[in-house]
């Protein structure tokens, strides 16, 4: 059986890898536009954070180990133009400007996602920089090397724009932030989000929300973002408004999207087209509170859909539960965390959001080196049942995250969540965990 | 309505502030033989560990605050030695040598538990301690002091004693750690308990299990352990052995007790005894794996049941879903934490377990900084169903054993807990949690 996949990064190699560890005999071809493969995306901002290392530390398992270890025929320098559902093939173009053609018995999507650029005039300016994939990284690290830059302009204020923020000041760059829309983090909680902005700006960053940019100059070296009210000058920019699958040639091939414009995929990894599966950031999942599709590219799910595909091709049925958004990002020494539903999501799902939000300390009473930790929480009024959590602090927030989310698999009620025997000793929080009051707080506000 | 309750410390005074809050016209009565209510008994090693801090800094909310602010006859040197279900009264003495009797239309027992002491000559020696009321710290700490104690002989090896050992260690005080057993952590698996074992003795204490202790004695101003094979000498002892229930009252006034001599309670508190209740460390509880009674004595069940008890006696039935036996501890530069069942519990419970042990890092692929997570899980091989997790590692576990916490009390298959939308991000953790990366290979065992 011939399995074809395009894109090698976590979502693809994944697939391959188990693949092949699955049935030794299957013909793996793997094409991949670019150099690199199978390597930690999200750890970019902290290599970026240090000049000593090489970006190619992030590389998880190297080109030469696939194709001679597993025998993965492993092909960089390929660019997938074009599938024929019909005739199983797919066809594109080598980094060398020659054709390709493949014929596949399964195929599968793992093209991931490209960063969103702006359509403002200089966007293509040189200085101007995302940050997706290790290409990305490795230009922005030569650049800040190579032009000693001293400040940077990011336009976005997202979590990789928050990580850079953070990898930015460690080289002693300093940074500046604007966006368009009014509100810092939009999806989050005010009163949470103003803790996470308090932080960044604690910092010496200079956080402009709400500032519509006309253009993008490079000028004398340096280089210009100009909005209504502002003029903003730096060595480099970065853009980090946000991503958007790559779904193009799946859609010119008559496969179905889904929100977002992600392939759209059953639980079995499976899209609209007989023998083409799609998983990873250019795919779409069931939201495990919903039921409903959403669009929510994180790696946990990439690997875990990939391993899937892997599995399904090979003949042993996986269907995934879905997603619950669960995600965390430090922001210099603030944890910041969700899972589930936001108040808005929730009312745009159909739900009767209840919310609350707690303070609560880290450690026990009488613990020394404390620090605050906010719990925002989301249910739906009339079942009772829990929505979401979002959760900032200074410590104990990244993993603490992890027991709702678990609760949203579970499609716990609050009242049940509020009964979780969860761990406590004085180093590590208060008796009660700071999840479990405010469920406390909101099971309150449900009876009333 | 006259509601007595014996003791007040976490599970006593919960309930009776919760209860007043409820309704403030209740006749609330509350007897504690000490002279300390309302403390952070979890906090004493930390406390202990800092000379510059008063042991009352552990003391949450002082009985003044109870009784003037709240309400609540709270009588401190009332040491109840009696109760009479038939006349539903209480009686005892007082610390002067007064005899005292209630009446009470609802009676909580919140009596604790105690340290036990070991049948050895010489067990009642000056300078032997053992550490779980505020007074016992308050002795440790003056003795401490008075005696500058430079070296101390701890027996027992649970988490109490391994908390003090990095508490005598901050005073730079000298640890010899001795016990009967040969095993370092008999409920911990082996493989995690050596890593456990190793941290303490990196720290330059000696650990000796193993060794039957034939008695204690006091001689020219030291204190020495004799055991068969080794004599230690030091300025201190601590027993630190384990706990008992003070149920004997409860006992001896008929009502039914349940494993290791707590007081049967049902799902809402309720003893065998009409219109008497028990709650905290003196109380068992349904286990949520087993779902037989267990007495696992935990702060925040304490506090859980408090409540529960308040609000049962208010006449809004709660009932509580038992308990998972979620614990951690910190031993200096590791975190240990367990959940649920360990194997040797599994199959006594009747399961038929089948174990993984996997050690991960704690923190991502390329990112600087990492620790090791080691992640024992326990599954029960025909149902799939997942039965605990033991954690260690330098970083990552206290919150991280939540995760399954929840997934206990929703009593899911490890394939429903590998499914669990879990966070990552590179500072904080591999993209597959420890413990998914431990479900996933669990799986892998439990379909051979």
């Amino acid at each position: 059986m011939k399995f074809v996949i395009i894109g090698a990064d976590a979502a693809g190699m994944s697939a391959a890898s188990r693949a092949k560890r699955n049935r030794p005999d299957l013909d793996i071809t793997v094409l991949e536009k670019s150099q690199d493969v199978s390597y930690s995306a999200c750890g970019m901002p902290y290599n970026i954070a240090d000049p000593t290392r090489d970006i190619d530390d992030l590389v998880v398992r190297r080109a030469e180990v696939f194709r001679q270890k597993q025998g993965i025929n492993l092909l960089t320098g390929h660019k997938v133009t074009a599938i024929d559902p019909e005739q199983q093939r797919v066809s594109g173009i080598t980094g060398s400007g020659e054709s390709f053609e493949f014929s596949y018995d399964r195929l599968l999507f793992a093209t991931g996602a490209r960063p969103i650029l702006p359509d403002l005039p200089g966007i293509d300016s040189f200085g101007v920089f995302t940050l997706k994939n290790l290409e990305h990284g490795r230009r922005i690290k030569n650049y800040i090397h190579k032009y000693a830059v001293k400040k940077v302009i990011i336009i976005g204020m997202g979590y990789i724009a928050l990580e850079m923020c953070e990898s930015l000041l460690a080289r002693e760059i300093k940074v500046d932030m604007i966006k368009p829309n009014p509100t810092f983090l939009p999806w989050m909680n005010p009163e949470l989000a103003e803790q996470v902005k308090k932080e960044v700006e604690s910092k010496g960053i200079t956080v402009m929300a709400g500032h519509k940019i006309n253009k993008i100059e490079r000028t004398g070296g340096r280089i210009i973002v100009q909005s209504e009210n502002v003029v903003l000058m730096g060595d480099m920019i970065l853009v980090a408004v946000g991503i958007t699958p790559n779904s193009e040639i799946a859609a010119k091939a008559g496969i179905a999207l889904g929100p977002g414009k992600a392939i759209a995929v059953d639980a079995n990894m499976r899209t609209s087209c007989e023998n083409v599966f799609a998983a990873g950031d250019c795919a779409d999942a069931i939201h495990v509170v919903t039921d409903n599709k959403a669009w929510i590219p994180l790696a946990l799910r990439a690997n875990r859909a990939g391993w899937a595909v892997a599995d399904n091709i090979c003949g042993e049925m996986v269907s995934l539960s879905g997603v619950a958004g669960t995600a965390v990002f430090r922001v210099f020494d603030m944890e910041v965390a969700r899972t589930g539903l936001n108040e808005d999501e929730a009312k745009t799902a159909g739900f009767d959001p209840a919310t609350v939000t707690v303070k609560t300390r880290s450690r026990a009473h009488g613990h020394s080196g404390f620090g605050t930790i906010w719990v925002h929480m989301v249910a739906d009024r009339p079942s009772g049942r829990l929505l979401g959590v979002q959760m900032v602090g200074s410590e104990g927030v990244a993993h603490r995250i992890n027991a709702p989310a678990v609760a949203l698999l579970a499609k716990m009620k609050v009242n049940q969540y509020c009964q979780s025997d969860l761990a406590y000793a004085p180093p590590f929080g208060p008796v009660w965990d700071p999840t479990l009051t405010a469920a406390n707080q909101l099971i309150k506000i449900l009876h009333n």
